[in-house]
């Protein structure tokens, strides 16, 4: 029977990028005792973890419990993930052990979970690894699906421009937008040439590379009619230039701000073309997707659907799956901010 | 009969203050031969001007033709502005001279206008003097109630947060919010203790002087339990501020930026809080009232009736009005960004 876990505490909170080393090192490796299993109970152990960068946001020290959506990670405590994970051993009826589940595992190698808190992830069809439940079956294809769909209201005259294209929300909104909803015209945004390829043939008309010293002048070009529907996934910069090209009475889904989550305010890049919010009637609605999670099961039966019919193509290439031991999460999840993954990065715990 | 008239000319497109002197003056005055009077036009003899923030944004440099709400003014032409005007020569069925009308006279002693864009101003009720139809009873009025009403879509549950509460759309925006919806709270923001007795007045339950060196401890006390509706004029840093006070699934009515309009991009100040938009799952609508002009004749009469419940104070106060020579324009129209007019600023032509 397993008594001990290893476990990656938060060991103090970072302003700026997170550290691996050091006397300012983010966090630690600890063993710790694992509490007894009681009824209601699995005790799980790790497979795969999702990457996300909303996890820099918990570990903000500016970030205020009584305004962030889910309880900033205390330090001394276990750095919060979700992650797929097998039942070792099980108080629930509902399941047993050999099953592979979906929970708030943690930075943990074996962790005790309340049963209703873990859901069941059952084979997935077409031979899809059960991985996709982290990613564009997950979290963020419905992040994807709520933002463009809902949040943004998108219709197929819209003319729609996604950042962060290439990765695991992004390029479900590149799909959604074009194959499901069957917009005019879609424009990703992404960080290297080899991404942008990998956008267009998603769907996209285009994809423009930010790195790129003629970004601004090609994305002017590729906007000349002006834009409809902008889903941010990386504020900063980017996000001010945007507000420069949409149309009147446009919509701008604000789903993330990835460029600023490891900047602390003094060093963040302002928006300063906020007048254009106001001179061309933009609207621009905040989302986080467990606002939606009541629709979960219909989007999911909505993209099998999707897949069956083209519209929507899920495969190696939607995630990033790094092989890590688990002395290497922390590092494997900084890859988020340096731009290294194409799709939903996933650590495969060895 | 009149054949020439002075008027002010945008001479140079300000980057930052305009100036009213020197090299890169922005206006300069000049004498110009009047169109003959054509049929359905009326000639008409400036008597007040409409000084509004909104005409900064008309002559600056960087205003795109295509993407500004109003055509921009160019060098060597009249400066814009509404006004109030004498007929003082008509051959317009509609008019006769002598009427009061209203309409785009810009800087000009005499313009001659269509008689179709001219609109008449008849005596207010209860002695209320004729240039409120250039504020409370005009566009800043229903700039305010648009705003704050449909745009924000304000309860009675909600508590609001008004910045430039002491200026011609804030005040209007204070009373509306407090007296005809009934909200619980209303908050207003202004630049010195004299602005903000008189905006409590006008029903605030309080006022907040934004130049005190208190004032951000004070706005965190004053929204203890977050702020349902943000009613924007300033933009900037009290915008920024604002976002870390908004309420979960509050909105943002996006009037204004007075705070950006004499600074060039490089000067401003950046919004580093945008993350509060996302967490908080905030709405943001920037909105202009010539899209709702449509509506204008309904709210003059729900502001009639307001006036004859007590719910709503148009006085003196209301009004800062300036006598001026026509020479004295531009000087008088540069107290919109000193911060010493309060509620609607106009000149009243010597």
């Amino acid at each position: 029977m397993v008594k001990t876990t290893q476990q990656w505490h938060l060991a103090s909170k970072p302003t700026d990028l997170p550290e691996l080393s050091g006397p300012n090192q983010t966090f630690k490796l600890v063993t710790t005792d694992l509490p007894a299993l009681e009824t209601d109970q699995v005790l799980v152990k790790a497979l795969y973890l999702s990457n996300d960068p909303a996890q820099r946001g918990w570990i903000s020290p500016d970030a205020d419990p009584e305004r962030l959506y889910v309880p900033p990670v205390k330090v001394g405590t276990v750095m919060h993930a979700r992650g797929l994970a097998e039942v070792v051993d099980s108080q629930s009826e509902r399941f047993k052990k050999g099953d592979t589940v979906l929970g708030s595992v943690g930075w943990s190698e074996y962790a005790v979970l309340n049963a209703k808190d873990v859901q069941p992830a059952p084979d997935l069809p077409g031979g899809l690894s059960k991985t996709h439940y982290l990613g564009a079956l997950g979290l963020t294809g419905i992040t994807a699906y709520y933002g463009i769909k809902v949040v943004a209201e998108t219709q197929a005259s819209d003319t729609v421009v996604v950042s962060g294209a290439a990765g695991a929300t992004g390029m479900m909104v590149v799909q959604i937008a074009k194959k499901m909803l069957g917009c005019k015209r879609v424009i990703g945004i992404a960080g290297t040439d080899a991404k942008c390829k990998w956008v267009e043939s998603l769907g996209a008309d285009i994809c423009l590379n930010y790195k790129s010293s003629a970004f601004k002048d090609d994305l002017v070009r590729a906007t000349e009619g002006f834009v409809d529907v902008y889903f941010d996934n990386v504020g900063g910069e980017i996000l001010d230039l945007m507000f420069t090209r949409m149309a009147r009475h446009s919509r701008i889904a604000a789903c993330g701000a990835i460029s600023a989550y490891n900047a602390n305010s003094d060093r963040r890049a302002g928006l300063k073309n906020w007048f254009e919010v106001i001179s061309m009637r933009i609207q621009v609605r905040g989302f986080i997707v467990l606002d939606y999670l009541s629709k979960m099961s219909e989007v999911l039966k909505e993209f099998r659907a999707a897949l069956q019919e083209g519209k929507l193509k899920i495969d190696e290439q939607s995630e990033h799956v790094v092989e890590a031991s688990f002395k290497e999460i922390p590092k494997t999840w900084l890859m988020l901010f340096d731009g290294s993954n194409t799709g939903k990065l996933v650590t495969s715990l060895r």
